[in-house]
């Protein structure tokens, strides 16, 4: 039982590691040819600097076995697994082991800042990108979610958020937009002559993007009951796929209403929220309600992408901010709405939990990004933001033609 | 047990999840590039459709629990869960939950239309396609499936298809052939001139199609062993891997006979014709017997892809008859001819399940597809299959090469 | 319990699995758009020609269950699972069943082949590289492999290499470095005007592999405990990951320090790097111990790739020498080194088993693939290698572009 449990936390985290590939596989297919290196190289980076950083202090934080007054609470630097065998397979009531619980919590903890990473593409600079990247996922990410999974004031509260609509997807989410508010937007994106749309690169690299992310959603939802018990996870399961596909229904029928055409991007962000929306309250939705939560997501993601880029002319190339945030937001609330726990008094303690992590977030992110902002600088020159920062940061191009013979002719 | 026997089935539909994303990356790979948004939108759909379809009609359409005659059977629209915790367990006295069930058999549904997306790709209307997708799933495809695996008539008679080659791949080969009989080959394809080969645009997302393919393949296997029995599964992982492998290794030689040429299109159906030969035996097989059952679907794959395209003039551009028709008939002939279930009684029980299924899903297939054909229409006008789907139907381009500057230079 | 554990090795199979498609993907990433139907036609049969002969001989070759003085022995031709059910049971003291183990080692094998097929890309025959690989799996890889694993010589020793730093992964690193000193380098590469680098085609392909290895690499190292111990496991899955994360801060570092740019190629190999490093020792290391083992690698990798670029002029199109070979040999070296196993005795034995089996893998290949030469030939026509081995030996290209209407354009 113990085995079998454990087993399934790792397969979980697993799929939740392949989520960072179904990330980088998004956003560098929403952003153009010449910015491709960099999101890829940004997304390699940040799967790196989340692991280590979260062994170092983030995984303290955020379980910190304490807090004070539920706000705040930190175990000290780096690993310290229970002594032995016997001491790691006791933690956590014999559920899992402690490696097995840090190594899913780390696989979260990262996803973070790569939600960030799609919203500042094509113009902030590298280095700063990964200070940010290794600051907020230290100390930002591990303290909100303390709050609600490590035992904090808002799980005492009656917060509800099962794997994470406001800990993470709206917690990258908020950052995402402090940073796309600092930063401003991509040259040429709002002009005197207009709004300008800025296709992506690859669509084929953005479907297969969101087909790895459903994927390894399977391990975010299904690995968060914390256990492999039958009922639960399946039901998880069950919901969190026709959440996924009620978000391609809405989003479906809303972009073809909103724009006379078959939208990719919409259908494929439409499943993002789908999946997003589900997240917080997977585990206690029926299959109906899984579909409307979806569908109703899947809604959201037009409206909102065109009111972020036309309304408040902020910039998001991948649209992180409608998906992650808006939709974590909706997911947070309607546990509130549908289920087995909807209630007024959820709704406010959904609201509750909500602002109070959207608030610190964004002040967070916002302070962070401003300092870089001043110190270190965080936007490229805007020569660099023409030639694209993949010449200009990594000195490649991530695509070589060379068709004549040995083809040294690109450069 | 029981809860090692219900993750493996819950990691098994993750495994035939992820085969949407190898369909979607092969069709894609196997069309030319001006088509490529509409394969990837219609792939994105299906699954939705699917998932949601067989939620609403088709399990309860697959698995009614009685049935009349062995024929037809209905349980009633939605899910609807044994009561509590205690119901879900002793669902199927134990193996597995009914959420389980549920979500491991609506990946399998979906598949079946996936196959015939491919064989129309590059002509057919998407809101055509939709319609026939849900109509094909929520219908025809359960109630053939409840024939065998619903314990209906053929089950009865000792029809054996242990994971699918009829009851979910030759369906779709069906369906996909009465599809481009009545939709007609793609302009430019069969001209006074000759036969013309139009090559996909992308042999790396083909390529990736099909490893995705293969790996979700042990999920849809192994996991229809229905319980985590260790020598069970692991023997099908065994017939199914090397089946795979004599599918690669018998389309290399036949293919170098035929064309003097290692063609990498042949080699990769290869892979799959083998995948679909062994699916109806996997449990049943030697290696070596599956060896040479998925040698043989290997050999096949060329001589059939030379004969639907130049014998018979029928345009599938991804070759959807010949892997999963011809080859799923093959692979459920073989179970009568290798292993421990061979005998001439075997063989006719098979060909008879192999006649009827084929003969109710082709009718069923053709009624409803030449309904939509004299009605909403069914193929798109001859300038938007010039121009390409993508920008007909979606007003999207695949790959945007934007290289100066901003970069509105596409449009 | 048996069921759990047999079930972990069938997943670590499956994910073992997906590394021949990280591995396909890298490859074809780093090489020339005009290369890229071959990489990936010979990472198809790789597969395929590795599971049927490691069937055939390899599995009985490596698994002999006796041997000579601990040097050969081999058990005769194909698979002999024991006797009926409980006999598959009762192999391995009830671990895991005959056909799991088989599977489980047949993925594995096929990698050391692999591994060679980048280092030889872009010039080297279709045909000899086939016959290469089939004579190495079937012999050289196993009966080095049985020195350790099948209870050899080496393991008397007390020689330690958990999941293959020197039996997998250097023993490919050692053909690999063989089969280019013997091929020599592309045509252009080294000049009078100097060293010519040679971009690969697409970075989203190569970013793809490297993510994809890295999830495959929780089967390799993870099942490589051979059970589903649960705290064995998840340290594993915890030293595995901090050392890929630190292959990547090494690599990003030093190839900031050696080329002033943020390299992507290099980061990703060492995130491989990191991998490849940890993989003798991820049971028996701190996660300090395997980020320092990973970071040392990512310093390494920048720095064995120019040595071997510029001073040796070996041509790699891929790094494989330097990832799999030098990073196997760290690796390696480094039980003796770090965790609960080093000490002064222990790198002694370290350095044995290194030198052993790369003195035979090296001279197996060194002759094997001279045979080659002096009979069939190994390398293509200088017009083949220029105008790409996708036109001479497939008669197909990777990509098409067909941009008018029914494009026959391209030829």
């Amino acid at each position: 039982m113990f085995t079998a449990n454990n087993l399934w936390i790792l397969i979980a985290a697993v799929l939740v590691f392949i989520m960072h590939l179904g990330f980088a596989s998004l956003e560098s297919g929403f952003v153009r040819k010449k910015n491709t290196v960099n999101i890829l190289f940004k997304n390699s980076m940040i799967i790196a600097i989340g692991l280590i950083t979260y062994c170092i202090v983030g995984f303290n934080l955020m379980y910190p076995g304490y807090n004070e007054g539920g706000f705040f609470g930190f175990a000290g630097f780096g690993l310290s697994m229970p002594e032995g065998a016997a001491g790691a397979i006791e933690y956590a009531d014999g559920s899992y082991t402690y490696w097995a619980d840090f190594i899913f919590q780390a696989m979260f903890a990262a996803t973070g800042a790569t939600i960030v990473s799609g919203a500042v593409a094509e113009r902030m600079k590298l280095n700063s990108f990964l200070v940010f990247t290794l600051v907020f996922v230290a100390i930002s990410y591990p303290i909100t979610g303390m709050w609600k999974w490590g035992a904090g004031w808002l799980d005492a509260l009656g917060f509800y958020d099962f794997a994470g609509s406001t800990v993470v997807h709206s917690v990258g989410g908020w950052a995402a937009l402090a940073c796309i508010i600092v930063l401003g937007a991509r040259k040429g994106k709002y002009t005197s002559k207009g709004i300008q749309a800025i296709p992506g690169h690859s669509m084929p690299l953005a479907t297969l993007g969101v087909f790895m992310l459903w994927f390894g959603w399977f391990g975010f939802n299904g690995g968060s009951v914390l256990s492999a018990d039958p009922v639960a996870v399946s039901l998880v399961f069950v919901t969190t796929s026709l959440a996924a596909a009620g978000g391609a229904i809405g989003a479906f029928f809303t972009s073809w209403y909103m724009f006379k055409s078959h939208d990719l991007s919409m259908v494929l962000n439409g499943i993002l929220g789908g999946l997003v929306g589900i997240t917080a309250g997977a585990d206690v939705m029926s299959p109906t309600s899984a579909i409307m939560i979806g569908t109703i997501a899947g809604i959201i993601i037009p409206l909102s992408v065109v009111f972020f880029d036309r309304t408040l002319k902020l910039d998001d190339p991948v649209g992180a901010t409608s998906v992650h945030l808006v939709c974590g937001i909706w997911g947070t609330l309607a546990v509130g709405i549908f289920g087995s726990l909807a209630s007024f008094a959820q709704i406010i303690n959904q609201l509750i939990g909500i602002a109070a992590v959207g608030a610190f977030t964004f002040v967070f992110a916002f302070v962070l990004i401003y300092i870089l902002k001043i110190t270190i600088g965080i936007r490229v020159d805007e020569e660099e933001e023409i030639i694209g920062l993949d010449l200009a940061e990594h000195d490649m191009q991530a695509y070589h033609e060379q068709e004549k013979g040995f083809a040294f002719a690109v450069e």
